[in-house]
C-alpha cells in the first residue's frame, strides 16, 4: 500500500510517495510559492510529476498527507493560517485534492507529522511518545496510544511555548520565558553571540568550533543543553512516556546532544524507582524525511 | 450499581458508598493507622463497617477503589511507597481486599483519583480533561479519551513538577523552580511570611485578610495567582484540553482564583482565533469529596 506525503516548508514542498512503514519509494523538493493561495494548484502538479515519474497510477494510492508550518483544522482539511508564507490563509487543500485525484486528504501541522513519522520508526507500538524539534522555534508532537494529541483546536502539543524562567525573554506567542526561547536554535546563536562570537554564526558553525576544541562554544552548548535539558524533563514529569525524541537538523549531532540531557532528566525527573520502567530518550532516526513520512501516514489518525 | 472508594489521606481515611455518578450513599472518617502496613487491615474493617451501617451485602459492591497519597504500582494494585505514611512500603491492598470480599479492587494515588472524580461531574464527556490541584503541593491528574494518564510506570501527571523559574527555589523532587514551590498552599504561605505577615499563617487567613480589605494580602494573592496562572497556561498549550479544573480546599475561594487565572490563560495561551473552541476552566464542584467519588470509579480504568 502506497501514500503521498507532503511537507510544506516556508522554502520549499517536499512530497514523497512512501510505502509500508516509512520507506520512500520516489521523492521530490520543489519551491514554495510566494502566494499560499497558489498551493493547492502546485500541490497537484507535484503529485502528478511524482506518480507520473514512478510509473504508479493514482489509483494505487491510499491517501494524501499534508503537514503545514501553520495552524490548520485537521476536521476540515483545511489551511487555517501559515504566518511565514504570505497570504496563505483559509485554504480548502484537502477538498482541492480529493475533488482532483479522488483520494482521502489529511493536513496537520508539521511538527505533528515530524512525530508520526518518528513514530513509525518505533515500528508505532511506543504506547507514549513525546517528539521534540529543536529548529527556528521548539516544536512537538504528542503521540498517546497511537493517537497524535490535538486537544479541541489542533493546537495541542505546543511544547516550546511552556515557560522555563517566568518573566525572562520575550517570546512572539506573546509571553515571556518560554522553552524556545532558550532551547531553539535561534537560541543558541543567540546565546552564542552574547557570548563573544561574531560573523556568520550558526548552530552547525557552533558545533564546529566546539569539535575544534573551542572553549567558548563549549561552554555555550553546555549552558544550552541544560535549557533543552529542563523542557525535557518537564514532559517526563507530565507524560513519563515510552520514549522522547529529539529532532530537528541539530540533533544530527547526535550524542553530543543526547547525553547531558539524558543524564539531566535521568538526575532530576520523577523515576519509578519501584519497576524502573522508565523514559527512554533518544535522537531522531529520520532527521528531515520525519515530516514527509509523517504525512503520508496521516490517514492512521483520521 | 454501587462502588466503594477508599480516599487515604496522611491523617485520615475517608471511605464511601458510591452509587451512579458519583452520588454518595454513605461514608466514614476513620484516622490512618501510624503504621502503613495495617493499613490493609484497616481498610477492610471500614468496609465491613460502612456496608453494615448502609445495610447493603457485599454482593451488591461491583469494586472497591483506593486512593493513596504517594506511588503505587496500578497493574499490581499495590501501594510502593507512601512517604508521609510510616512504614508504608510494599503493601499488596488490592489482593487483600478481593481476597476478603471476593471483588476487583483497584488503587491509583490521590490526585489521579481526585482528578476522575471531577471528571463524573462533567458526566465523563469531557475529551480531555487536567486537574490540578492546589494544597500542600502541587497535584494532577490528566484524562484523555476517557483514560487516566499514567505513563509507563503510573507516575505520569507529575504537573507540579514542571519548572516556571529555572534555578529557583529548591523542590523536595530534587529541581529547582518547580511549579508547587509558587502554586502550592504552602507556598503561598511562605510568600505571605516573606511579605511580613506573622503567627498563625494559614492559606484561608490571607484570603480572610484580603476580604477584610488587607492590601497586603491583596498583594500577596494576586502574585501568587500569577505563578499559579503560569503553570496552567503551560497546561493549555500542550494538551488544549476541554476542560481544566482547579482543585484543593483553596479552590473554595472561587472567583477569586478562578477570575485571574482564566484570565491570564485566555490573555497568554496559544488560542484557536478560528474555531474559537478552547479551554474551559473552572474551580472544582466536588471539593473534599472528589478524592473518595474518584477511587470509587477506578474500574473504568482497568
Amino acid at each position: 500500500m502506497k501514500n503521498i506525503g507532503i511537507d510544506i516548508g516556508g522554502t520549499f514542498i517536499k512530497a514523497a510517495i512512501v510505502e509500508g512503514r516509512g520507506k520512500i519509494v520516489l521523492s521530490s523538493k520543489t519551491p514554495t510559492p510566494k502566494n499560499g493561495q497558489e498551493i493547492p494548484k502546485k500541490v497537484i502538479e507535484i503529485i502528478e510529476e511524482l506518480t507520473g515519474k514512478a510509473k504508479i497510477d493514482i489509483s494505487e494510492i491510499k491517501s494524501v498527507g499534508i503537514g503545514v508550518p501553520g495552524v490548520c483544522d485537521t476536521k476540515k482539511g483545511t489551511i487555517v493560517n501559515c504566518p511565514n508564507i504570505e497570504n496563505c490563509k483559509s485554504i480548502e487543500i484537502c477538498k482541492c485534492i480529493s475533488q482532483r485525484f479522488g483520494v482521502d486528504a489529511y493536513i496537520d501541522n508539521d511538527a505533528n507529522c515530524a512525530a508520526l513519522g518518528e513514530y513509525t520508526v518505533s515500528d508505532m507500538k511506543s504506547e507514549s511518545f513525546v517528539f521534540v524539534t529543536l529548529g527556528t522555534g521548539v516544536g512537538g508532537g504528542i503521540i498517546l496510544g497511537g493517537r497524535l494529541l490535538r486537544g479541541i483546536n489542533s493546537a495541542a502539543g505546543e511544547v516550546g511555548h511552556i515557560v522555563i524562567k517566568q518573566n525572562g525573554e520575550r517570546c512572539n506567542c506573546g509571553r515571556r520565558g518560554c522553552w524556545e526561547r532558550y532551547a531553539s536554535v535561534t537560541a543558541l546563536v543567540r546565546q552564542a553571540k552574547e557570548a563573544g562570537f561574531t560573523g556568520n554564526v550558526s548552530g552547525r558553525s557552533i558545533f564546529a568550533d566546539r569539535a575544534k576544541g573551542n572553549k567558548k562554544a563549549d561552554e555555550v552548548i553546555k549552558q544550552w543543553l541544560e535549557y533543552v535539558a529542563e523542557g525535557i524533563c518537564d514532559m517526563v514529569n507530565i507524560f513519563q512516556p515510552e520514549e522522547i525524541v529529539i529532532g530537528g537538523g541539530i540533533s544530527r549531532e547526535g550524542n553530543i546532544i543526547l547525553e547531558p540531557v539524558a543524564e539531566f532528566a535521568q538526575k532530576y525527573s520523577i523515576k519509578d524507582t519501584n519497576s524502573k520502567r522508565n523514559t527512554k530518550i533518544r535522537i531522531s532516526k529520520l532527521f528531515n524525511d520525519a515530516g514527509v513520512v509523517g504525512a503520508s501516514f496521516l490517514y492512521t489518525q483520521n
